[in-house]
């Protein structure tokens, strides 16, 4: 077998062979087949896309290019939630306690954030004293103890996709849905879990900017997932206005409990309770509608929020912050951010919402920058929202007062204020499992 | 300037300004863009082209990488050839005289032979004591004293294109119109000539197995050429059918003096005086039909042959195997191919008569491969003829006796005899020119 055929193969729109993409990956990996090769067959993909058996294959070869993670060691299902990232996005570290308040386990492994996004990782390690490296060990017993866990992505999970991205990152191949679809469930799959929910982000601060390319990846996602062995289903969420107020890492995990406790914004809220009783829904706990009143039962009563605490305090955290959020440290200074005219907001490019948080010290400009935990932003209006000139539009919280003023103009040229109330968006677009698209507005 | 942007910049269809390919080029050769970026880039071109603008600058930038050869030295106007290649291809060695002897100088910079065509530049070389290696200064003078000579490339002449066609044929991204036109066009452009004239070959023993791909590859090289200040056209000449009936080096300059005789085979000779026509024409020397005339004039009158001589006399060669080719040395063994049934051969695989020629001795199979001068194939019967069974249809020339098996399998399966006669396909199918494509069959 040689590359060059392969390349040509699929050039000229042929399918591989499972034995074919196997060959591949499995050379690349060992340095055998050089990235000059592997860029213009990426490239080929570009155009060319894959099939169904292609990217399963794929799929599978970039996930046993690491270690396969085991969770038998964890009691019954257990099901994973992976969102393809968006700003002020903190529904992981909502759901996963509420799933597991439901009685379905969680061991989930969560990436740090780069760019305009966070990362779960990232959020957590804003209360005092958590830690999210753990040995698989104590991964599991967090998990048997509590019902659920969220760690750091380890290392050696498909170390093939780490090669293959960073390869993509620079030869322009980064946006090709099979590609994208076999980065993402490549992971998935070598984490273990028996469940997938698919959180597919659409819209300006999304990486995926229309609903057409989030329900083209989430059905090339689902079909790996299901021809994988593994129940999945995939909801496409809004990511065209930041979900909920916060944005910033301790920011957020303040939202997060404060929506456990029933005192969420309403679009954060109604997007976990969709997303929870998905997770309940493929762990088999009933339909649709009784998962969603035993997610709502777990908010109200209290259950959900126990849960974070003692995944909190197992992981070695303060849980206190969880109970008085208060406690959290507070940035040194805060900065109101004015509208300069009157009207209604119709448009907040999202991402640049993200980067201006980011500027602040919310994010990571490279892998080893530092994050000011405390850094971000609460906004106060939102798309919909009518605002008087003058009137504060958002709060802007840093450690330096000089880190202001650039990423207050890159949120005011994010911001668009009309005389006309633009049409509202919805939360939830549609639900993709194995036999359809539901259209879900 | 990044070249990831540039990468983007074609996969999403745009093109690229003067500057971008000019830095591209720069950075590649200089080692500051790696091969894995352009690998990407190049496989983009292929899935989609370049604009007339972007094939001129990236043949310039290319031509620019090395040497631009200056051939002022040499006085009058210089008339390059390019032939795409093709099995059994000796025109160079036939026209480069004629025009010669027309007065118009010939100072022509020839490849070696690789795979299943053969290089000018090693027929030569079976010449006795004939020399292609000249000094700038040898090469100009050889040019000044006989009006021609034919050398072998320079190493430094578009040293880019010796990069970039490397990491085309490891990453199956050779056969693309665009790049095969750069690739050529710049060699021609560093080469210096004020004319050119191509020989697009087409058909089974041609890079390019159609007329359509021959008819817009050579539009392409056109417009480079002319874009680029020097007179250019192309003829598709058809390459469906070994050219003249010796394939092997020595054997095909034995084809060329008959040829210059006036005694080589009909093909041959009109291709021949299509080709020659055109130079002259290209060096204004009168109409196509006065040219045609010149080149007629020259054969029958033996001045084209004694340019042949003066060029080998100069290049250090012995002259006396032009006027009497018996002097060559013969090959060791000589085998008869017979015909395995009767009937009219209807189509010959001529890239497989390449091979079966290359495997007796006449090829390289790798560049430091060593060719026997004497071994190749003298055909019999061509397409169009009709065989009896038991008949020979070809005489197989080699130093090793073992050689024949081999090659012979290889020719009796390019040989196709059916009953009924084929049509005949012409010689040359159009003739390309800035303003027109002239269909001439």
């Amino acid at each position: 077998m040689r590359m060059y055929d392969l390349i040509m193969k699929k050039r000229n729109g042929e399918a591989l062979t499972e034995q074919e993409i196997q060959y591949m990956i499995r050379e690349y990996v060992a340095g055998e087949i050089p990235d000059y090769q592997m860029s213009a067959f990426l490239m080929a993909v570009y155009f060319k896309g894959m099939t169904e058996e292609e990217t399963l294959a794929m799929t599978q070869a970039v996930a046993h290019s690491g270690e396969m993670v085991d969770l038998s060691g964890i009691e019954g299902v257990k099901v994973d939630k992976h969102s393809t990232g968006g700003v002020g996005d903190k529904t992981t570290m909502i759901i996963a306690p509420i799933v597991a308040a439901c009685g379905v386990k969680v061991a989930k492994m969560s990436g740090r954030g780069l760019g305009h996004t966070g990362g779960t990782v990232d959020k957590l390690e804003s209360i005092p004293g958590l830690q999210t490296s753990l040995s698989r060990e104590d991964f599991f017993n967090v998990v048997n103890q509590t019902g659920l866990s969220v760690i750091g992505q380890s290392g050696n999970l498909a170390p093939a996709d780490k090669k293959l991205y960073a390869l993509r990152d620079v030869t322009a191949t980064v946006d090709s849905i099979p590609l994208i679809a076999v980065s993402i469930m490549s992971k998935k799959l070598a984490a273990g879990n028996d469940c997938i929910l698919l959180d597919v982000k659409t819209g300006s601060g999304a990486f995926m900017k229309s609903i057409d390319d989030s329900i083209a990846l989430a059905k090339e996602m689902v079909a790996i997932g299901e021809n994988a062995g593994r129940k999945t289903v995939a909801l496409i969420t809004d990511m065209d206005i930041p979900l909920g107020h916060n944005i910033g890492n301790s920011l957020e995990v303040i939202e997060a409990v404060e929506t456990l406790k029933g005192n969420g914004p309403e679009d954060l809220t109604e997007v976990c309770v969709h997303l929870a009783s998905n997770m309940l829904f493929l762990a088999g706990k009933g339909t649709l509608e009784e998962c969603r009143s035993l997610v709502r039962e777990v908010i109200a009563n209290g259950e959900a929020l126990k849960r974070l605490a003692a995944m909190v305090e197992a992981q070695g955290g303060d849980s206190s912050v969880i109970f008085d959020t208060d406690k959290f440290e507070k940035a040194a200074y805060q900065h109101e951010v004015l509208a300069k005219k009157s009207g209604y907001i119709t448009f907040m490019d999202t991402e640049s919402c993200g980067i201006a948080s980011a500027m602040l010290g919310a994010g990571r400009e490279t892998k080893d920058s530092q994050i000011d935990f405390a850094a971000g932003i609460i906004l106060k209006k939102k798309v919909g929202d009518y605002v008087e000139a003058g009137e504060p539009m958002a709060v802007f919280y840093a450690d330096k007062e000089e880190l202001f003023a650039a990423a207050e103009l890159r949120y005011q040229a994010a911001v668009t204020i009309e005389d006309e109330k633009a049409n509202e968006t919805p939360l939830v677009y549609a639900r993709v499992t194995k036999d359809q698209v539901e259209r879900l507005a």
